[in-house]
């Protein structure tokens, strides 16, 4: 059973693998070139993974764990989290820990091995973003979790273990730091102004222009004004709503046509770069929270995270965002 | 000028250079191979590098940039912080941001391009370690700043930039967040026991053993409780003291000679290994704190920060500490 431990120094839960022993030699220092297809995760080898949790088929009457699908969501063979179990909060010493229980999926984007999600065709797109809530939706169910982180990584260098164009969900106990920080920053601006800050902020970018990536009706892409990462690239609704799975379909559609136009862009500008991207939604029961507001940031992985931003929790950008929102404005999609 | 900005959702003030405009040609995707030597850091080459700050040389006579150094410190010639200033808080609409002022300096361990700071000689460490003090003792006399962070990159995969074996000093007029919650966390868990937090976790590492590294008079070595990465090593000191630079001489030699054995330890388990080194140490003016504790962090780069990680918080370790401290324990220095 993994387990969450608390780093004492910084009040912060640490995901620690427990399952099996690892060796110096397991950590190789040059990445495999990339080794193709096919996979446990393409169409024709649905029995190499567990049992899908959902699937999009064009005949619904196909069978489970059956060829056909558009996007299939499978438990992660190796998750870093395990759905059975209780929480058990204990101590051991001076420090805190807890089982590792949660779920965590993987959402396979296509049947194609080689498909990248900024070169399907915008249907396609549809699909992966409405199978999120629907997985949002059913995971919110259990009682035990609090919170779904919704990411993807794109590009080895970007953490990608898997080839197959990929997403995962990462559904926890506690709310994760980072949203919960994210969640009492809005409510303290909130509380100040009664104003929801992400609201503003969409207002403000709509208003300055400099920042502006991409807008719809619904959505509004930009580099955000404090961007930790070049080329950074938030996605903000234009309309308040706290949680990404109480958005209807249709609207969605507009979401995931917004997305791929950015994930085009940045494939353009970039020469296809390896990035992670992030959906962060209101914790379970945050519904209806007027201060928090569901959002998608995107951050290509062209520098690494060195010392100093480790150490300090500064970031150092050396593109200012007004410049990269320039350039990813007049790169075409 | 640099610019500080304040992320609204996070409260986490980021580093934007506005310097000179990047193109997303400037971000390569390969490093580039090794290059060699000489460079701008080399014995000899001391007039391609600001004028130094400081530098322990054999004859004391020898005039200021000229060769003959063992360690020399200067100012970055390309700082991610500028020196000259006014602090100057300002808004722009919702966003807060303020000029770049801090100290960003370069400190030369070795005069040879190819020196490896786990292989220099035991002297060699103690100069380093001893300059760190002494530059923070300077630093300290500008009321401006607050805090220093001192960090070494070594590999590109850790971010290093320059081949030539150096560590960095980052002085800020902000306490960094990651410093901030630290001695924030450090105080309640002191409020709560009175004691202070660091010395208990060394009493528990020394007590428990699993995790030890390695230890001397002066220092213990170990692999924290919550590691956020594999084989991620702290050293704290036994003896209870807020600041680095507060600490003597005599004492800070022990701790060079337990860095390089840890040091070398990690280079012969995993082969040289990319790595950050990190020293935390009480913000400017919270030298007598009973709670804060100095210490230096290890972090091996042996795994990509993915997406979840920077979109959670939570870091995912595949390697028990336990696991990772027998491995280095059985490893000779």
């Amino acid at each position: 059973m993994p387990e969450f431990r608390k780093d004492p120094t910084l009040g912060r839960w640490v995901i620690i693998a427990t399952e099996r022993v690892r060796r110096p030699t397991d950590f190789p220092r040059r990445r495999a070139e990339r080794r193709g297809g096919p996979c446990a995760l393409c169409s024709g080898h649905e029995r190499e993974t567990p049992p899908e949790v959902l699937a999009y088929r064009d005949s619904p009457a196909a069978p489970a764990d059956s060829a056909g699908w558009r996007v299939r969501v499978v438990p992660n063979k190796f998750p870093a989290l395990r759905i059975e179990g209780d929480f058990e909060r204990r101590g051991q010493g001076l420090y805190d820990l807890m089982n590792g229980v949660g779920a965590h999926e993987l959402l396979v984007e296509s049947p194609d091995h080689d498909g990248n999600l900024a070169a399907l065709p915008a249907g396609a797109v549809e699909d992966v973003v409405r199978a999120c809530r629907d997985r949002i939706i059913d995971l919110k169910r259990d009682e035990r979790l609090r919170s779904v982180i919704v990411f993807k990584n794109h590009g080895a260098e970007a953490g990608a273990s898997l080839e197959h164009p990929h997403s995962q969900l990462i559904a926890t106990p506690v709310v994760p730091l980072v949203v919960a920080e994210e969640v009492h920053q809005a409510r303290a601006y909130y509380d100040y102004r009664e104003r929801c800050l992400f609201c503003d902020m969409v207002r403000q970018e709509l208003d300055e222009q400099y920042r502006l990536v991409a807008e719809s009706t619904e959505v509004v892409a930009f580099a955000p004004f404090a961007a930790r990462f070049p080329f950074e690239t938030w996605l903000v609704p234009r309309r308040h709503a706290a949680a990404f799975e109480q958005t209807d379909v249709a609207r969605l559609c507009d979401v995931a046509a917004v997305l791929r136009i950015v994930l085009r862009k940045l494939a353009r500008a970039l020469d296809d770069p390896p990035y992670n991207l992030i959906l962060h939604s209101a914790p379970f029961g945050g519904g209806e929270s007027p201060s928090y507001h569901w959002h998608i940031e995107i951050t290509p992985k062209l520098t690494n995270l060195a010392g100093f931003e480790l150490g300090s929790g500064f970031h150092i950008n050396p593109m200012p965002p007004e410049d990269a929102a320039r350039v990813l404005r007049d790169t075409p999609d």
